[in-house]
């Protein structure tokens, strides 16, 4: 293991965390609140300790980055950016206790959206943006990390479902992930800065429609308000919400192509067609069905059911109204959907629509394959048949997914936590969502639980946002030996 | 598809099954109960009926069994045993809805155990020895299917777990397997009377000790008392319970080479060792954190969570003491077991310890692919590499049930029921175990459900004791298609 320049560009990325801690200080100054020291000693500080890290280890012998080197830089480097990015809560007092302040960065750099906070709106702007900005960078990251990275270090069938992006081989991981990102993130940057402007145009103030395109394009979920989006009760407003949550939890592929004059695409694209027909078919179903229980008129009832559908589906957790009590059953179906997750090469967490997709094709074939036992029924995806080894490790995927979702919500059980509870919070962090069921719910936060289960919460975040296999392969032996 | 002797063939489980109803009548006479009309009339009507279905059918001119009318044979068979062992409860009228006498007896074929009977100890002698006897006769059922004609039809990788059973092969399915049902039932037969002697020797009257070795070993769970077996309060007939629910949930080849002193095969076999270690871990881990939470004296403490930790994972379903308020965690934790399943070949259901076996070796072994991505890494099991074809097949199982279980909880929720008995009730009956969580709890009972969430368990309970695959065959187009 060539731990010198792992810790080189960990180094270097905790460098780039303080700076854009400052980036916030504009608005301290324009709204005259009173967190201009916090940020600058924080920024501050953190480079300076990410500089001492990366001038101690520049000079390595040797420059390669292996596959193992890989894994541990993903994760250590998640895990670093919560741990230093925690600081400007600290250092201002905004949240006083430590854990607190590293589940509510975590849940940030892994766009989660789960919150402590009881009182968002006394945070001061700064810190605010800080927050949101945590959102949007932990959907940078994703988004390079699951189109160029994971494909290439062969977890859990990204490689299948990155496929079409240009640039993107089995080869080196350099100077291909360099140029990668760089389209990735233009056009990321480009989505953002148009929610942005549609926004304004909807009545929101500067400082409301940047934090919020950042954490819509980030499916993270982050609100500068305590009601979260329910502050927005413009129709205007919520459906720019939907769109850009839907346009966020779609493979980023599909917009560099669409970017390109390429729509073609989005008719061949399997995980595409899916995602779209799941997402209006569920809110349809919903809105019918909950329409008796709830004051809603027709066409609110129907936008308040995408809003929820979108925001829970592609992993934002946005909140406009309490789902929970629409009726009896609202609370199972909406919990049965933290399962969903966006698609693959978006910046949702989750299982996601393909590999929903390739299970559920499996599992009907898996059907056939038992009455042609001597047929060879492969599966196909994009219109290619899948291998044999990419369904396994889907499948894998998916009973790692559910076995740690069980051991997780025994584990908060253990901790005093009620079922309800326990199963929505693991539910929404494993999932990368942000609101669960029970007292973690949509109109509630995660300040009551207890530190420890916070912690283990933290991890669960950590577990699906780097798609399980990055975390857990670091806790094999295999991975040690060499 | 040959109709005519698949018509055969359950005519002649009809005429069995009227037969079997006159079993109780003895009792009947010795209590002096008021049930023997109605045990003649459903007895005699069911088999007159059988009678004319099997000799309307009896001249088919092909005698040919293929897999499909296999598959067919089994489903329909369980189903028509549901459907006219309910009749007596409805002639007697101790159960007055045909909808609670067919889930009741759907419940006890399927060696379930869940009821919807409120007050059990009114129910005459007579009925409640049919009562019993569903369940014994299931778990007859179960034990040859799983042993010796899934494995022929491929089903959920019960290929690997049964081949270890004398006479069997993937050749015809007819002689073979009444020879293996033969030896099996002996097997079946010597355990249930050696309970009963010693349930007899504990103290309870002959006709509780017959119906409860009779669901014991069934791994079914109908008691003949309102307080389930917490009635029975001596250590002794616990202790006597425990070790029956023990073997009961063991695969019945094992208890075969073992009363031909093969002895060895113990030491070999993967999942008998993961079974018997399971249980005890896990016992002992709930006696310890349990102990603070609730009055038991140590070995009471111990005595109580073995035996709910074997009720709950051989899928038996006995309550001796409501567990779910033995501290705040217990329901989560008892949740979860409603997973695991007894052995493959037992007459437990659920998913099974083989299963879990083989997917959280691959899984492990998975993370290992990663890292040497070249190497063949084969999944071990009772000394031997398992065919990639049967872990998929094994995951294939693991989803469906998961995905079926999510499925199930919403439609029961959409049908008015809370979150947690929705989710206890789908798990509990897919799993046959019994008793659920919420207000199908152990010391409830189904009653309060609503009609249509008792048709949508009893398919449930069907779901799972047919290994998923050869219900969800029927329903898929390729099975139709010649």
């Amino acid at each position: 293991m060539n731990y010198k320049i792992i810790a080189n560009i960990i180094g270097f990325l905790i460098i780039l965390i303080g700076f854009f801690m400052l980036l916030g200080i504009p608005f301290s100054v324009y709204y005259g609140t009173d967190d201009i020291p916090a940020l600058l000693i924080s920024g501050l500080s953190t480079s300076l300790i990410g500089f001492i890290i990366w001038i101690l280890t520049r000079k390595s012998e040797k420059k390669e980055i292996g596959k193992r080197e890989g894994y541990l830089i993903v994760t250590v480097g998640w895990i670093s950016m919560a741990l230093f990015g925690a600081i400007p809560f600290i250092v201002y007092g905004a949240i006083p206790n430590y854990t607190d302040a590293f589940f509510e960065t975590m849940s940030g750099f892994t766009t989660t959206g789960a919150t402590i906070l009881t009182d968002i709106e006394v945070v001061p702007a700064g810190l605010l943006f800080w927050r949101s900005l945590t959102q949007w960078l932990g959907g940078m990251g994703i988004i390079v990390l699951s189109l160029a990275i994971l494909p290439i270090l062969g977890i859990g069938g990204m490689q299948l479902f990155s496929a079409e992006v240009p640039g993107i081989t089995k080869d080196k991981l350099h100077p291909r992930v360099r140029e990668t990102a760089k389209r990735l993130w233009g056009i990321y940057v480009i989505l953002t800065g148009t929610e942005m402007i549609l926004l304004l145009i909807g009545g929101m103030n500067l400082f409301d429609a940047i934090t919020h395109s950042f954490t819509t394009m980030a499916t993270g979920g982050f609100s500068t308000k305590n009601a979260s989006t329910a502050y927005f009760q413009s129709p205007f407003i919520q459906y720019v919400f939907i769109l850009f949550m839907i346009f966020a939890g779609m493979n980023f592929t599909i917009h560099y192509l669409a970017f390109h004059g390429k729509f073609e695409f989005l008719k061949m694209n399997t995980e595409f067609r899916f995602y779209i027909i799941f997402i209006f078919v569920t809110a349809a179903v919903i809105a019918i069905i909950h329409l008796p229980h709830v004051d809603f008129h027709w066409e609110e009832s129907i936008r308040q059911s995408l809003f929820h559908v979108t925001s829970i589906v592609t992993t934002t957790g946005y909140v406009s109204s309490d789902y929970e009590n629409w009726a009896p059953f609202s609370r199972m179906i909406f919990f049965a959907l933290l399962f969903m997750g966006g698609c693959a090469g978006s910046t949702g967490g989750g299982i996601k629509f393909a590999r929903h997709y390739v299970l559920i094709k499996n599992g009907l074939l898996e059907l056939k394959r038992l009455i042609h036992p001597r047929a060879v029924i492969p599966v196909r995806f994009n219109g290619k048949a899948v291998s044999a080894d990419i369904i396994s490790n889907v499948q894998a995927f998916f009973i790692f997914y559910i076995g740690l979702t069980v051991i997780g919500a025994v584990l908060l059980s253990l901790t005093g936590i009620d079922f309800i509870t326990a199963a929505g919070a693991v539910a929404t962090c494993i999932g990368n969502v942000g609101p669960g069921i029970g007292t973690v719910g949509p109109v509630s936060n995660f300040a009551h639980l207890p530190d420890v289960a916070k912690w283990i919460l933290s991890f669960y975040m950590l577990l699906g946002r780097l798609e399980l296999f990055t975390v857990l392969l670091i806790f094999s032996p295999a991975f040690w030996h060499k």
